[in-house]
């Protein structure tokens, strides 16, 4: 499991303000082995009630061999899977500096959107949300074959609240996404393609990211650019992050810069950022802190500085 | 725990489509031992949410010794206890074709009422619902001596909502039931009687059940008749299920066929019918599928492929 | 873990009935140490599902060493951190003879003020309670240096249901508490005061205790008094708790009073008491029985008596 403890401050309009904030997870990792050598296993989460960010447990079911690792449940999408985002800040991530929190279009239908968090169209959650409905479970494939790895995902379309049915008034049918890279020597270059069907009337949308990373000595970069298409609320978004590492402690960075693909009073383009560092105690435990930010409106600065515990 | 994945098609009115379906649960069992040889315990789920089967947690507490065991909680009814019901099929159990799932009076104080699920009048999850209320915990009482069995079971009459509080306006007031089995060679036969006393004007029911097994080489055999009594609206029914294994493969098989005791327009009988298989991929993980179906109106075909881990 | 089994009596007005009560618990304890020698851990609680007490989860982080331990998360205030409350009986605690369950005045922001609970101003579940919303998550230090121990607590006046935003329509502001005492022989005395700070209105709220803990042979004596200052609802209490051990069994009784800072219908002074016994199987499992009762309107006698396992 892991556990969280510090203080965090949210500058956002009408917080602007120090918390105490603390949080606990139980991870229940399951797993075990066919008679012909197949791997499989659960993952379960337990959260802490009575803090902000108790949806309960999460978890995914897989199975997995020679031919890659196929799994169901609370997946991400095929593109996240394979390159992540841009590295968290602050022991408690300080989301609120983010397009998430902000008064963007994008928001709506991307709810983990956090100031480092790389604008994925599918997966998180298991699918797309919107409108309070959710496009259902996804089932995600990923493979590594020598300097080459692939993933795809697809959710079957249902609403997961009311399992085997579909919304009748969801805007969103079905979400799939591919996604590849390759990887020689200390660079990896990667592209990812996602698509989401509309349902009653909503237009379809998709998108595209191009991603490489690359380590240099202690120090490891990752950059990216996504483009908008159809009726995508995002025109096209890029950012860069960094990472270093000097023993104990590791400092690390981003930026990123996401412009919306349509006009009038809600459209908004942002930049957000975010600089941090952590100080390993050994044994699972760390200090860390970071500020992030952001020129959205309706969100400020948020900063903390905690330990967090891993076991 | 145990896992499964897979897809499942839900052939209902105003469904009819295929979906990705996964559920992980985590089971945590506790047991002691007194000093005087006493054995204690509990068991505790963790289920995923996220999945129409969250009902958070259910867990039953016990102690046993020579006398046999007692447990409180969420239990069954004596009957259930004994006999069980017949075999599942597919590997998320096909219960949409089920009585539980029709416009049947039957399922509403049935909530579990899958199409594989003998028509118990008390227990499961604890004790019968009705109107949204709960009857309250149960205790049950279970014992083997040699070659009998028997099973005793009551609950409270409280509604578990509002622990220690009787639902003003519950129809149900306390219910009870007894079983009794009798074990000879590769045969058991038992019957069990089950009561629920009304409240609140609504009328008392009853039920009496005659079950048999019996096991022939590979095969073993499960047949039930019940019999409803005063206002119980299941009038009567009659089901059996077989189950084969064949080295790694297991294949099973159910039909049961219930009726009403009362006339009118929500009155309707029906027969409901199962077949799957499952074949044993070793370290507790097996190919599950299976396809169930009623002629109950507003329900249709079930089918499903899947896999299911246990650890 | 823990888990509990048996049959309670509520005298309560409008209940005056026997129910069946159970209830299991899961506990997760994990910790660590870091490579200087600080350790570190949390903890969690997983809860059956369907019972009165069913919160879901609460769990603290904490980090300790030389200095003491530092907790966040779901804590107590730092005069209950040191002294407790009166010893609980029954196997269920029978917690519904206490103020908390009465129409005073005291019971609204003391939300578990059992019949055998000290009345701590602050703490408990993480923060004072007032019209439903949390002073928000506590932080607690304690530490003990020779004959000498020390706490102290408060919390970041946020409403715990809405992270990091002041509730705008709450009445508490800030809650903290500081708590001390010395140990000589088999006598413990300590003295403590807690503070809250009112908000929208809302006065603020103070209140000092004094508590001595003694041994004799078998039999462990606490006695507290507690006195109320500003707006506090609370005049002053008074009680006393005894334990003795025989062999396996433990005998265990309490008295204390309760007087209101104001007049008024709602004003109601109350004196609750309880005894009880525990008898221990070994292996964790014991059978306790007790008794509880008050003179506050409203309250009856309360008694149980049942299993206790611990895991």
């Amino acid at each position: 499991g892991t556990a969280r403890m510090g203080v965090a401050y949210n500058g956002n309009d009408g917080v602007k303000d120090w918390n105490f904030s603390s949080r606990i997870r139980v991870k229940f990792t399951l797993s075990g082995q066919t008679d012909g050598g197949l791997e499989f296993g659960a993952s379960l989460r337990a959260d802490q009630a009575n803090t902000a960010n108790s949806t309960g447990a999460a978890g995914a079911a897989y199975i997995s061999g020679a031919f890659g690792k196929v799994s169901m449940g609370d997946t991400v999408g095929a593109s996240e899977a394979l390159f992540g985002d841009l590295p968290e800040v602050g022991y408690t991530d300080l989301d609120g500096a983010g397009f998430g929190a902000a008064a963007m279009h994008l928001g709506q239908n991307r709810p983990n959107l956090g100031a480092n968090e790389i604008p994925y169209l599918t997966g998180d959650d298991g699918g797309t949300q919107f409108d309070g409905y959710n496009s259902g479970p996804n089932v995600l494939y990923t493979g590594t074959f020598g300097a080459y790895s692939i993933a795809a995902s697809m959710s079957d379309g249902k609403d997961t609240g009311r399992e085997g049915q579909k919304s009748p008034n969801g805007s969103v049918d079905q979400e799939a996404a591919i996604a590849a890279a390759y990887t020689f020597g200390n660079y990896t270059v990667g592209a990812g393609y996602e698509f989401i069907s509309g349902a009653n009337g909503m237009e379809d949308k998709s998108q595209a990211e191009l991603v490489g990373t690359a380590a240099f000595g202690n120090t490891s970069v990752k950059a990216y650019y996504a483009k908008g298409g159809k009726a995508n609320t995002l025109d096209q978004g890029y950012g860069l992050g960094v990472t270093s590492v000097f023993g104990a402690t590791t400092v690390l960075g981003y930026v990123q810069h996401i412009e919306n693909s349509f006009d009038g009073p809600m459209s908004q383009d942002g930049t957000t950022y975010g600089i941090g560092a952590a100080y390993d105690l050994g044994g699972g435990a760390s200090v860390v802190g970071g500020v992030a930010d952001s020129d959205i409106d309706g969100t400020g600065t948020q900063a903390d500085l905690g330990m967090k515990f891993s076991f």
